[in-house]
């Protein structure tokens, strides 16, 4: 069988500034980082007028068998581009802490991925490294306020406000900093979250320019005074510094996939803590540079283009022209009951079963006003007798199920895909409708949430939350949307609820705000925001080949 | 007056595309970043044959009226490249930390710059944050390991390896990680240095190549058994994925001199706990560009040249042809007793007196068997007086003193200090004398260090030392070099001994083994691996202006 690394070795990529010129790109607006990476000056690119359309690949709820959305992100784009349009994917780029772990890289597969892959994969162009500096920075400065007589009156026993490193090491998850002696300033609890779950992640990709982004930053908060007052990076004075360390970093990269079509990749935003989707700057780069932009949210349609919807969309006053829900046939069998070594069986009835989680999420991404189509991504396993099982299903309830094998067949693969997508974006499509209005009660925000999408009783709110929830609300933050962190494998907060839970009650165990990036955090069971390597993690497999080329990141 | 940042603003730099052109590197062999930096393949640089002289900048003990050693090595490369020759300066890239500490920039100053200064100074090529990663990497890796079981017997109160950050946080320095409960690992003490301190800087400065990092790396030694067995990195499988990570930050950064003169800025080791001098790949590649290239070591000719000498030049087989010590009247008088501000007035008494300081520097380097020349940079409150102090001084040692205006001249000013470097690289020099054979007990090669440097009466070994390095000579480690860790300020371990303190008895506190890089570091005094921020750090000052460009940082 070929690897996806292989398939991307064979794949001769083309200079960034012939993708560049082809994409409308003018030469003083490209930055080359090397021969196949470039980012790209917002402010240096013509307004053509060009408005194109926004396409969200979002999917069910995410199992152990791997559906493949960005895979689908990408072949779709491919596919568009090959149909004659000018196409452009909007992706995430990946974290480099996973890349040791279990989870190898995020560019896609097969013959639907994006290169150079190894770049994306490790350090790209240095953003995440960027913004780990950024992190750390504010978090230093803070310590050095509070060791040299802590004028701003911090209560050093409440610091929101966590170091980062792009890593996968749960032995910082947890710490006790400053040891050691006065030389060495107030010792206090502490603790590190992987890079992309920093709120400067979250600021960065939200942020609609340079300014934006110093005035976010500015307004994140990093602690509390003992009467309560809320004490931000600009009490600090690190706004400044912190924009200056993002100010490179904040035009977008453009790549390629192995098609050779344009994609924008840029910010990469944890799907719980946080948003989950590229960067609001690449997004709308990308709608001026194109007629069709796909871009993809993190994890299941639940979180991911709720999230989408309801914060990012809201924030940068987007719409999409259409959403495409991924599924495998794989993934719905897991979801009807069945375990994941026993996949490679034909198994009709299971399927059935789990479209039930399918169907869900269709209705919910309807429910936000979106045409809707579902990509079926096909294995070599599946059988007629299963996928007629999702398409009639589908077809009941007046949706295409269309399949694709863009994995082995590149564009071609998702060409009646493309069509089905051309099709939405011509016929057109009224705004979405939010899920809550702005005015809303931040409680109220959470409770429809649960209610709507996830399909709970109701939620469970413990006194001292909902009292926080009332300090958020008198403290001005009352209008923000409520970012929802929760388990991605079920609609209910329990991981192993799999298909179509109802009924549940959601319990939120804590809330938290990011001012800067403009959401209230809701942590609805365990959330975990600094990973671990496995017994035997990834890393112990990367290695130079004696071409000194790169092996084991796939 | 003009700042740097605005001489350094005024200047249009050229195309970095023009720069590699005239320095002979062709197109394939250079990947852009940006328009202004490029990173140069060394497999890719035909070899012509040439092989060019090496000149080292070094200085006296460093005061806090400053010397201009950076100033002086980009000065005289322009000097020489403005009289004909074929010159390039070899240099370390500025560490994020200091930045926003109270240091400020590293990139020269006046008309004797690097540029881009805003990138050189912060994110750069992302090198420095490569080698975080790789450094984190390996921690991640051997907690891990620890955490699954432990199975190479790691004596966790004996870990070795720290984890890394470009920054200066204090709160970092010591610290305990792993709590809160098994699932975040095993509990024990930690710290974390700055990158600039990690064995894995020192390894990427003194590897020849992609395979000799990896060699090296996989050798770092990260702990012991219970029964006093070395456990590295290698042991860990971290090597490969490590190497992954450096494998382009290994590739040498092509910038330029405010007047086009190419500069190769790479790596950046701590001069104290490691050897301060840029990567052995960087000065190779520059030698087989030029026919003369202008590198620096860091701190004071006692500890920075012979590092540079015992230890790059050793491992590296270089030999330098002509060593420049740089001074100023400034720091002079400081040595010879004079407060900070009392520096404006006329002293020719003090200068005299400061004169041992540098004497002694002088007599050192020429101990070495280098062909010495002293640059006197001149400040505009310099007397004709105190001038003419320091040459007389310098001749009656037969020593060269070249008045030196690089600063607010550029090349013209360093014009004689050319001449004078032209005539020792015509001249010709034999290779340099190491001062001890490899041979040398490691106790012996401290002490003559100490006494034919340092001019120390001995040196005080405590029991435990002698031991470590008796351990370290049966573990095979006898034959390496030693790193004198200790104040840069004073000959002696007493920072306030200014001038030429001598028969003191260096107190030798600590030994490290860093078997990656090739060096036993011998720690004196105290030393600093991980700086704090001062009570107003230059973050607070540092921002965007309203067109984007970044202020504050000089």
């Amino acid at each position: 069988m070929t690897t996806d690394l292989e398939i991307a070795r064979a794949t001769t990529l083309r200079p960034i500034t012939e993708i560049a010129t082809r994409a409308g790109i003018p030469d003083e607006a490209l930055l080359p980082y090397g021969r196949l990476k470039a980012k790209i000056d917002p402010a240096l690119i013509p307004d053509t007028g060009r408005r194109g359309a926004l396409v969200l690949v979002t999917g069910i709820s995410p199992t152990a068998a791997g559906e493949g959305k960005t895979t689908t992100t990408v072949g779709l784009t491919d596919a568009l581009a090959a149909a004659g349009m000018r196409a452009m994917a909007a992706l995430r780029e990946p974290s480099l802490g996973p890349c040791f772990g279990v989870k190898g890289g995020a560019t896609g597969g097969g013959r639907a991925q994006v290169g150079p892959m190894e770049d994306i994969n490790l350090h790209f162009t240095g953003d995440f490294h960027a913004i780990t500096s950024a992190n750390n920075l504010l978090a230093a400065m803070l310590d050095n306020h509070i060791h040299w007589g802590n004028a701003l009156g911090l209560d050093t026993r409440k610091i929101a406000w966590r170091r980062a490193l792009d890593m996968n090491d749960r032995s910082l998850r947890q710490i006790v900093g400053s040891l050691g002696g006065a030389a060495n300033g107030v010792t206090r609890e502490d603790g590190f979250d992987i890079t992309v779950a920093s709120e400067v992640m979250a600021v960065f990709c939200l942020a609609t320019d340079l300014a934006d982004l110093q005035e976010r930053l500015g307004r994140m908060v990093v602690g509390q005074t003992r009467e309560g007052k809320l004490i931000t990076a600009r009490d600090l004075k690190a706004d400044g510094a912190m924009a200056v360390l993002l100010r490179d970093a904040l035009m977008p990269n453009l790549v390629q996939t192995l098609e050779g079509t344009p994609a924008l990749i840029h910010g990469g935003p944890f799907a719980n803590i946080a948003h989950g989707c590229n960067s609001v700057i690449a997004t709308k780069l990308a709608l001026r540079l194109a007629d069709v932009v796909v871009t993809e949210a993190g994890f299941g349609a639940d979180l991911g283009a709720e999230k989408f919807l309801d914060i990012k969309c809201r924030q940068a006053e987007l719409s999409p022209a259409a959403c495409v829900v991924v599924a495998t046939v794989r993934a719905l069998k897991m979801h009807g009951g069945v375990a994941k070594s026993a996949l490679a069986a034909e198994d009709v009835a299971a399927v059935r079963r789990g479209i039930a989680n399918l169907a869900r999420h269709v209705e919910n991404c309807r429910g936000f006003g979106l045409p809707v189509v579902v990509a079926l991504n096909r294995f070599s396993g599946d059988t007629e007798e299963e996928i007629a099982a999702v398409k009639e299903a589908m077809a009941a309830l007046h949706t295409e199920a269309i399949l694709c094998t863009h994995w082995g067949d590149g564009a071609a693969g998702a060409a009646d895909l493309a069509r089905a997508v051309r099709r939405m974006i011509e016929h057109g499509a009224e705004p979405y409708l939010p899920l809550y209005p702005d005015a809303m009660p931040l409680a109220e925000k959470i409770r429809t949430i649960a209610r709507r999408i996830y399909r709970a009783a109701d939620i469970s709110l413990p006194p001292s939350v909902a009292k926080r929830l009332e300090a958020f609300t008198a403290g001005g933050f009352g209008h923000l949307p409520v970012c929802i962190a929760k388990t991605q494998y079920s609609f209910s907060a329990d991981p192993t609820a799999l298909g179509a839970p109802q009924d549940h009650i959601l319990p939120v165990r804590e809330v938290r705000l990011s001012a800067g990036a403009g959401f209230i955090v809701v942590v609805c069971g365990d959330v975990m925001t600094m990973p671990g390597l496995p017994r035997s993690p990834a890393a112990e497999r990367i290695m130079l080949d004696d071409q000194g080329r790169i092996d084991g990141l796939f």
